[in-house]
């Protein structure tokens, strides 16, 4: 591995990085919270002062191919997500570091689960940094950066590494473009969540931590009710219609923008997620009705917690630790399946659910017509055999990790339901999960051992197994590989 | 489809199996419930009369294919299963239809779930029959049928059918003499098994239906403080050995046979199986020391609830309800896991998760060393690509069809641990699960909804889901396909 490139690359990108920390300290000093104005600007000059030596340094080789984007990728989340915890941990609002660790990466891999038990005690600042980390956390630290600075000739490679599903499309040939396309596109539809959520009568700055939330698909909020807070069907219609919105591939936004609108409609994975949306609703609504006694009560609470999971947001405006099990189920069924691939949300996404089910229909062809040739199709056009069987690695990676993880958590001796929901949850970057982590609870109760696995477990699912993965094998960190 | 032949064939070997009922009614007999010897002769009866007419017509063509023979097993173990049923229902001992189909198709697949709640308030007949269905379905109806008929060319395809694993290795070149062999060699170890509990004090009724259950990896007792009612270190031991000889290969003890030493040696997966219970069996010792306080007894049930899960029998000393967490977790590992190929063990097989593991070894492989060629080679020569497909296909019809079965079983609104495991353990064919289907616990309470899911997932599992899977397509059905 070119390990000098890698280095002078991360700095490079850790230095720009920490020009984020500017935007909470700016939040503070509206809201008049001078000491943490000064944990911001610590935790960002500290990251600068850190990064510079070894982004000054030129390398000799800027040969960069996939292990060295992976690697890349895996420590910079790395690095921001403990950068990220220091503003909490410095500041002394979460004064426990594993607590500050597992708030920031929940963050940044929007997963939005939390060890705080009265968030509402946070400052302003605070509570707009957890937000903020969801938002660059959504589209990607990288893409950010891509987005924002020149890009070299690679850089498709480490967009690759960073953005969800099997296969990342590219709209326009260049990958500093395509980045540029995407982050207009998210904050466009962010600034149209915050407009929205206002003219509903929700304060800016709820309205500005709620939207960020939903962009990025995280689900941190700023109330320890959640969602529900707001108590209007009309602020829990403009975010369950946003979070959809935001699990969609964004290709589909890129192609409504330049009117391709048959590309639109002929995409399988977007028709495959809206049918599983409407279908769930559908159960569990039926399912939940004796408990609310009202179609139009049952319906608003089901659809909204059926996009919060789906597309991996993890808001709530109910508390599903108190439906019927089989609602339970399907909510678990969905923390599985995720959002569309190219989209904020996280999980094991839906194009690769299709993929899977079209290679076992052809399964199931081959073994009752053992003579005839069956290609896996994918968008009308012929998937190849690499990506087929890159899906189920990928199936198998990802199932190994989750159930591993499930048993060191298990160590901590909690319920079955907990154990194995905290695990998917954090893997799928959800958020709740039920009994002691239901949507109404929190994590904090977990042992810092936990906390770690479960962070560790958010990263791994945020970055699709892959990056944070190489990092173990050894030899990867040897000179010449 | 060859239906024709289909219907013939299968009405031949149920006309031969009518005779298996005469075993326990001569066992009714013994014990003077003459009742009872009606019942098994009434039904052993009747389902010859009725498989008379289609046994007796010559099919045209006597072509047997993959699909044929996939049909052919399923239909089988479905008449099998009803009719096994049949005496606990005629003799009124299991006086509700779905609670008597349950425990058949639980006894056939060697699951050993039970509906009863007072197993000791059975006829002796009944409690053989019980014991004598898991011995029967652990080595397989089909290849009891090859082993004492005349085998037609194409009986491999058969055997492929019903016998579990990825792949099917013949001893010798005819399908018949493989049977023959199997049978035999199951037949001594069942001997075996009697003849060591008896000498260790069991009376001889208790060690022939415990050793049938444990040959079957099945799982039904006679006690309903199940085998810790005997409260012998030795039976556990005995036990537990031989259990763990059941779910090996059986290929293993034919190269024992002949001699063939070095091949026991390099055997992959029988190392690989030792390893995994050698290793569950320390930190199952380890957590539960605080309960026991004594080392040797710690270790004593930790091995036997270890064997016992892994090889899919479900026996239980212990009631691992009461197990830590951790405990627990490992154990619904375990269950997914399963035994050997070619064993009497159901699960995913241990030779599927090398087969899996393998070739995420060379998927890494790749992702770094993108030029070079890796095959994913078992037992020392290379695995074909097919094989490699076959199981990830089998992985995801597998998960799908028990994150199906969930849902279904979650309108019974039990918590989810007891959902969850109740699916895990009857399509794993185990027998018991965690909380209300624990292993001091039964099936009763379940809807008959859910028995009826929970019956299918035990045959979907023994079977390896296709020959069942296969009968839901409709085009199977068809004169010509």
């Amino acid at each position: 591995m070119n390990k000098t490139f890698v280095f002078h690359y991360l700095s490079k990108m850790t230095l720009a990085g920490s020009a984020l920390f500017l935007l909470p300290a700016i939040v503070s000093l509206i809201y008049g919270e001078f000491d943490i104005v000064l944990a911001f600007v610590a935790v960002g000059a500290g990251l600068a002062v850190l990064s510079l030596p070894a982004a000054l340094i030129k390398p000799k080789s800027k040969d960069m191919y996939t292990k060295e984007s992976l690697v890349i990728v895996a420590l910079l989340w790395i690095v921001f997500s403990i950068a990220g915890a220091m503003p909490f941990f410095v500041s002394g609002e979460i004064p426990h570091f594993v607590d500050a660790l597992f708030e920031s990466v929940s963050g940044f891999t929007t997963t939005g689960s939390t060890i705080l038990t009265d968030i509402e005690a946070l400052s302003h600042g605070m509570m707009f940094w957890r937000s903020f980390t969801h938002w660059i956390g959504g589209m990607g630290i990288l893409v950010l950066a891509l987005a924002v600075f020149p890009s070299s000739k690679d850089s498709m490679y480490l967009m690759r590494a960073e953005c969800p599903g099997p296969q990342v499309g590219k709209f326009v040939p260049k990958g500093k473009n395509t980045a540029v396309y995407m982050y207009s596109i998210y904050g466009a539809l962010t600034v149209l969540t915050v407009i929205l959520l206002c003219a509903g009568g929700m304060p800016l700055f709820d309205s500005v931590c709620h939207a960020m939330g939903t962009a990025g698909t995280g689900g941190f909020g700023i109330k320890n009710a959640g969602v529900a807070f707001y108590d209007s069907a009309y602020i829990d219609g403009v975010i369950t219609v946003m979070m959809i919105l935001f699990g969609v591939n964004f290709n589909i936004f890129y192609f409504m923008l330049i009117r391709r609108f048959r590309d639109v409609a002929k995409n399988l994975e977007l028709r495959v997620y809206l049918i599983i949306i409407a279908v769930s609703t559908v159960l569990i609504g039926a399912n939940i009705y004796p408990i609310y006694e009202s179609v139009g009560s049952s319906f608003r609470y089901a659809v909204f917690q059926v996009a919060s999971v789906m597309t991996t947001t993890g808001f709530a405006t109910a508390d599903f630790n108190l439906w019927p099990a089989f609602s339970q189920m399907v909510l678990i069924m969905l923390m599985f399946i995720g959002a569309c691939a190219g989209s904020t949300g996280g999980g094991f996404k839906v194009q690769r659910l299709i993929i899977i089910a079209k290679n076992m229909g052809k399964f199931f062809k081959k073994l009752l017509h053992p003579k005839s040739v069956n290609l896996v199709t994918s968008e009308d056009k012929a998937m190849d055999a690499d990506t087929v069987h890159g899906v189920h690695c990928y199936l198998g990676i990802y199932l190994f990790l989750m159930l591993a993880s499930m048993l060191l958590v298990s160590v901590d001796n909690q319920d079955f339901a907990t154990s194995f929901t905290s695990v998917v949850s954090c893997f799928n970057n959800i958020g709740p999960g039920i009994n002691r982590v239901g949507p109404m609870e929190n994590f904090s109760f977990f042992s810092d051992f936990s906390k770690c696995i479960l962070s560790l477990n958010m990263l791994l699912g945020r970055l699709e197994c892959l990056p944070m993965m190489i990092l173990f094998i050894p030899s990867i960190w040897k000179k010449k590989f």
